[in-house]
């Protein structure tokens, strides 16, 4: 066995105090996001009607490149991080490859996903405003999951508009935010305006995505003791994040490891973000020559098949606009059991990277991603989620070309989370029915006719 | 925050190298196993014929205390060990106890639950003996699994017969076990005599553990290439579940924690066993001075309502006769969750300690170990197993004595397993739907009815 052990666990005390915030270290900022009736640059109060206001701040501030944790933060991080970083002596083993593999495993928690390190801090902020109730939204599942333990956890109230199929496919899912005190509602519910229009016009819908959100942001505004909270795509979301990179930074460090590879899945950001904050920061100052690699599903190819345009982040088109890579709001992917990637847009920071060249893009089919999936679970014990699952093939993928080239490579990436509660999607693997199918150059267009036509440069 | 952190974590080098085998420090050892045709105690060579060499040796071993754990088994323990040692600060906090809560997770890992801790020593040993396969039977599943993960590990092909209610109920579960690579028959089946004679009688029948462990047996018989794994109630099962107790050894003895107390919850007991091994050592060493005590369900009482005897270990009386506190093989304990811990017997390390008085029991009806569970949940960010759950009604109700009397008790337990696949369990809990029914002393005479009439003394 090498020096290096295969967990390695930070301490307490070398727990990060501070989130990094990597806007303020990138040359070309993303662009600010706009009101979407005047198209001006939004303010701290427009985004205050909707989102607690320490967030808000967060959201726009690009300067400030360490943000300190507060301690009632700090306290929730401590019930279940630091998470582990695992070198992956049994995949390397299997795989036959001289390169090294880590990765970083954010799915010991209950809600079995990296979505718990913004969860909390959004509840956290809440109770410290005085609020007495959170809305959101929740497909899957994971993020619905994430803020119901972190709501029980400062006890306040917590609405979630779960997409209604969703609800119906995973009751168990629902159960679970149910346990923990939540107020569960299939979406569209008869609990608001934007549920009952939808309700009246079509009583059998599955529902969406877009209406939860609508749904969710309608019952916040109607009490002033009540505010939204969202899991991606937003730059405060990011901030939380990067803890995941922040704890990896400093596990590699004590151990003298030098990634020359970081993998991430990317859907909305989150865990991407996170996990490569502050190796990217260090990039942009020139401190090292890292390669920072997003996976997407070919199925919903935001960054290698998008456009970089202001783009609305929900489909009834009522957020406000954010310059990123999209597909269009109205874009509209096919099957992928990774609902967490099934996201029209990318965080304006990773779109930002990209066009910069600093961010590289890869996009995988479902099938080669599960047979990698079932491959790291037989050597690694631990059954991934299919989100991490990108990650994983293109992790693979890298040491395979190593194997090839004889490199010693040290790769990367983050797995983040579990697939005890998406067996139904190992099934249609195990059973080969799972589509590979990726959109035409047609379906891209639809997708794109959704963009708004406004001016992109400011 | 005090000096000991929330949780835990041994280093690699601080790993147990050896198993604990409590036996060997016992003054009065358990009685030797029957062969049930002779009514004389087994020899290893009867035992071989269906199970593993090296497991069978363990089994009779009542001498040797410390049983190096081979490396191979130590590269596997690697894959997902040291557990952490969680201080439960916030469940203290909660419950106003002056008491200090410390609980051993075992949970963390994809089969969810202690069980992998076995699963992957008795996999080892079939790989060392050369055989093509084994056979085990599993009711809910988290056996099933631990031995799929295992199999899947070493390389060796896995048959499992899954309780046929269970197999339809717990889809993912079978999901699981499958993506492992297992062959996973729903019980009775038509692969086994035992199993066409009881779907010939009966082709509508559920299934039950005794039906799958007899198709098991007689799939493994079959072949020299094939044997035969159990995992739980055997003392090799508990001898390689010392790992738990011995790791938080370590981390106690680390931080100069000494226990007052520690709780486990008990089925066949090998989680209990496990965990007290090496602590129950040293008592009987007169070095501590420690309470043992074990939480079973109230509608299965082994220890606290049972009688200690020789019996079967299966409903069909096929195995050899154990010396334990048992309710009879016939014994049909009522409805529970905790499928883990419905059984009739008790192990027979277990067994005689609490017949010497080293081991306190006590027994619990499922809403007030669900009650406990929740509030775990919601302070402590783990949704725990029903059966863990035991252990933390136990441990609350002792941390709230302390709350009375002002002592600072140090209370350890241990959590064997997360509920994720428990959910209809909870959302019974939920709806208020949970049957408390306990056997009535008319349901404990027709369970001691079916304990073999021999003479008990030995």
């Amino acid at each position: 066995m090498s020096k290096i052990p295969t967990r390695i666990y930070l301490s307490e005390d070398e727990a990060p105090q501070y989130w990094y915030n990597l806007r303020a270290v990138m040359k070309n900022k993303p662009a600010p996001i706009l009101h979407p009736g005047t198209l001006e640059p939004v303010t701290a109060a427009d985004m205050e009607a909707i989102f607690c206001k320490e967030p808000v701040k967060q959201e726009l501030d690009d300067t400030t490149k360490l943000i300190p944790i507060p301690d009632g933060i700090l306290d929730f991080y401590r019930a279940y991080r630091p998470a582990a970083l695992i070198r992956a002596y049994y995949l390397e083993k299997a795989l036959g490859t001289p390169a090294e593999i880590y990765y970083k495993f954010e799915g010991t928690n209950t809600s079995g996903s990296h979505k718990l390190n913004s969860a909390g801090p959004q509840a956290f902020y809440a109770k410290e405003e005085g609020l007495a109730r959170l809305t959101t939204e929740t497909g899957a599942g994971q993020w619905g999951t994430a803020m119901a333990m972190a709501a029980a956890f400062y006890g306040i109230e917590l609405t979630v508009y779960m997409v209604k199929i969703s609800a119906e496919q995973k009751p168990y899912r629902k159960a679970v935010m149910e346990t923990y005190g939540a107020e569960v509602y299939p979406s569209p519910s008869d609990t608001t305006d934007a549920g009952r229009r939808i309700l009246e016009r079509d009583p059998d819908t599955y529902g969406s995505l877009g209406c939860a959100i609508s749904e969710a942001i309608e019952t916040a505004m109607k009490s002033d003791k009540c505010r939204y909270v969202l899991g991606s795509v937003l730059n405060h979301v990011l901030l939380h994040q990067s803890v995941i990179g922040l704890e990896t930074k400093t596990a590699l460090d004590k151990y003298g490891i030098a990634p020359d590879v970081i993998i991430g899945c990317a859907g909305g950001g989150s865990n991407l973000g996170g996990l490569i904050a502050p190796f990217m920061g260090e990039r942009i100052e020139g401190k090292n020559s890292i390669r920072f690699v997003a996976v997407e599903p070919a199925s919903c190819p935001s960054l290698t098949r998008g456009r970089f345009a202001y783009d609305f982040g929900d489909t009834a088109k009522t957020t406000p606009l954010i310059k990123m890579k999209t597909l269009g709001n109205g874009f509209i992917p096919s099957s992928n059991h990774a609902g967490g990637l099934r996201y029209h847009g990318m965080n304006s920071v990773l779109s930002q990277l990209f066009e910069d060249g600093l961010l590289e893009a890869r996009s995988e089919t479902q099938n080669d991603v599960f047979e990698a999936a079932v491959k790291f679970s037989k050597v690694e014990g631990i059954l991934p989620a299919p989100e991490s699952s990108h990650a994983i093939k293109a992790a693979v993928d890298e040491a395979l070309e190593c194997k090839k080239t004889g490199e010693k490579k040290v790769i990367l990436f983050g797995l983040t989370g579990t697939g005890y509660f998406d067996l139904s999607a190992y099934m249609q693997y195990n059973a080969g029915t799972l589509s590979d199918r990726v959109p035409t150059d047609d379906d891209l267009a639809e997708g794109f006719a959704s963009i708004p036509d406004i001016p992109q440069n400011r």
